[in-house]
Parts: C-alpha cells; structure tokens; sequence
C-alpha cells in the first residue's frame, strides 16, 4: 500500500528534501511485524528525538514569556505536551490516514491509538527537525501546540480535575466540594466505583471509575463542565 | 558576600555578556530565605531550560551516532544526565566554592548537596545558553557531559546495578547471582537491612540499606567492584 504524503507537506507547508523521513514518522512498529520487509524501519527514534525538541522550543518560549516560578512552567509544559495535546493536534492535522499500523492497531481507537498519534506527532517534529532544522520544526511547533496555550491557561487544563475544581469552588462559591461513594459493583478484579461530587448538600455530577480515584476525577471532570467552569 | 566568578569564566572558556545570569545559576533557594533582599532571585527558572537544552543536546548526539534502539538511547541519556552523573561533573570544574546556600545547606554535603549541585549545573547550562547560543552550550556539553559517554557505556552505567551485576555475572561465570538477609535490625521506621550478594555458595559482597530492595542494589554495587567489573 503506497501512501501520498504530498498533501500533508502542502497543508503544513513543508517541502521535504528527504520525504522518506517524513513518511518514516508514520511507521508504527506493529505495522512491521506484518511487513517485516518494509522498506523503512518504525518511527520511535524520530519520536525519541522530536520529543527533545518539542520540549525545548516549548521550555524556551515559556521561560522567555512568562516571570512564573518555574513549578507553574512545568505544569503549563506538561499540558501542551502530554498525549492528549498531541493526540488532539493530530486530529487537527488529519494525518490519521498516513498511520502505518498493523490490523489489529486499525481497529483500535481508544486510548491505543491516542497514544500513537501522539508518539507520531514527536515523531513528525523529529523529521521536521532533521530535514528542514531547528526553525522549521520550532515554527511548526508554535503554529500547532504553542498555540493551544492561551486555552490551556484559560480551562486550567494544567490542573488536574479535582484540584481545578476545588480552586473554582472555593473561589466563586466558598464551598470545598466533597465526594461520596455511591455505588460499588462488579468482582474484585473488575470494580465500578461511581462516586458523587458535592457542593455542600447538593450533588453537582457522578463519576465513574475502576477506582475511588479514578471516579472522583471523573466526577470533577463533569462537575465543572456541568458549572461552566471550564 | 561578594564572590568572583572570573576564575570559572576562565576556566570554562566564556565571557559572559550578562555576567549576572551566570551568578545568578548558583543562587538557590534556601539562600534567599536568609538574604530576601539579594539582588539576584533563585536559579530555578534557568535550570528548568538548562534541562531542556541539555535534554536535547544529548539526544541529538545519539541519534546521530548510534543506531540503537530508542529505549536503550533513552537509558544511556539517563545515565547521561542524572544527578549523580551531573553532581560528579560539578565536582571536576569544582564551582562548589560559588554556590549561594542557606547556613543549614552549607552543612549537609550528602544526598541534598548532590541534588543542589546538580540542579546548578543544568541552571548553568541555561545562563550558557542564554548569554552565548547554542552553539556555546553544545560546546560546553559535549565537554563536560557528552565526553563521560564512553565511560557510561564500558561501565555500563545505565544499568541499575542488580541488573548490571547479573547480565556480567552470567556472561563471565554462568552463574545467576542470588541475594539473602543476613540481618534486619532497628524499629519499623527505621530498619536496617544487611543483604549479601552469592554466586552459588560464595558470598561476593554484603550490602546496606533501609529497605530489603535499598540493601540489595548497594551488595550488587559492592560486588561490581569486588569483581572488578566495573
């Protein structure tokens, strides 16, 4: 199966001098246990290197914008650069077609494929920066991901749910929400913890999890989309 | 108090611009809780992208050079840039006399002294970079850091030493090592483990720790040495 990587360098506005490399970003390792004899090899060192560079332009232009203590600045960087960001640029980018991926990977689109569109995404930045250099790869990364900062910084998408739902609910209403377990069910292998997410007496949102943890997060994560606060 | 920082410019070979930036890599924080009114704030911010430039420094030159596999290039870029490898470097320009430090962490030269050391270095790649480019910080890491590659890879550094101690204990002797308790001592919260590292029924070397897994990397460690294999 023959893949045309010409439109993607025409939406990104990038003429590769070696578009091997570029197509080498999209090679999933699963896809070569099916094709062993494929004519280029995964895509996890381009991903080990474009990670590197993902994180300095991101670093760079964090320390040059912002006086911030440099724990906010590490938040802030680990919400641009996690696999949700990455994995939702993607999406933006519509590469998901270009995937090289074997057929078991084809059919999963849960949280298996979030991970490898994001690995791509490093993996993408890695040739960028190899083929075209250091300013290419770090204008490519301030028009996808830079980008999403304002947003980041705006929903507190740095915070984990709880914590951001704590601080919006002492803020606006003065009230330290509280959770209650309000349900268990399943074998002990396989739980389901649904847990309530409360201001004072009212409940706000329910959420569910393998886990008390997990429930609670998901309980805040509904409880400020429910208020607006996100 | 006042400290000269021309020595150490002429040691690394750099005349800074800024020459505040490069003082300004050795002041932690415990020193300014003494000295709130110190003209220069923590070393925090540089060291958060020092990381960042050394991270990509590194990982550029293996993959560069080598065409290994990304998860063993990320084990050596570990071992690479931990602190421990970074407090030795430290050591060997010897800018300890230059560091801003509380009374209380002038004292302590263990475990938090390593990370502090640490913690500068990469504060000081950061001035490097900001004062004098890329270049300059490349120069300085390839120097300083990337030249302490041979040596991670014949010591095989980027192995936990239970691991090391095995793979060379099989290659040399055949033998898989084991490990016993030879004494448990102390209360709960404070327990002393002695681990003693076999080959068969020779005891290599014991070790010490506050946990039975703490006691058994430091006996593989000793043993390393006992053995000559490292």
């Amino acid at each position: 199966m023959e893949k045309d990587f010409s439109p993607l360098q025409k939406k990104l506005g990038i003429k590769f001098n070696n578009p091997e490399l570029l197509e080498n970003a999209f090679v999933h390792r699963s896809y070569l246990n099916e094709h062993p004899s494929f004519h280029l090899p995964q895509n996890e060192r381009l991903e080990f290197l474009g990670d590197a560079v993902l994180e300095l332009v991101v670093t760079e232009e964090l320390y040059a914008k912002y006086p911030n203590p440099e724990g906010e600045l590490t938040n802030w960087r680990a919400a641009l650069v996690n696999s949700k960001m990455l994995s939702a640029v993607a999406g933006k980018i519509q590469f998901e077609d270009l995937l090289y991926l074997s057929r078991g990977e084809q059919k999963d689109t849960g949280k298996a494929r979030q991970f490898i569109l994001a690995n791509t995404m490093e993996a993408l930045i890695g040739a960028i920066y190899l083929d075209q250099g250091w300013d290419s790869a770090k204008k490519f990364i301030h028009e996808y991901i830079i980008s999403e900062l304002p947003n980041v910084l705006a929903k507190k998408l740095y915070m984990d749910p709880k914590s951001n739902f704590q601080e919006q609910a002492q803020e606006k209403t003065g009230i330290t929400p509280s959770y209650k377990v309000m349900s268990e069910s399943g074998p002990d292998h396989d739980k389901i913890f649904v847990v309530g997410i409360y201001l004072g007496k009212d409940l706000i949102a329910t959420g569910e999890g393998s886990s008390k943890q997990e429930a609670q997060e998901s309980a805040a994560q509904k409880g400020l989309e429910v208020q607006g606060w996100i």
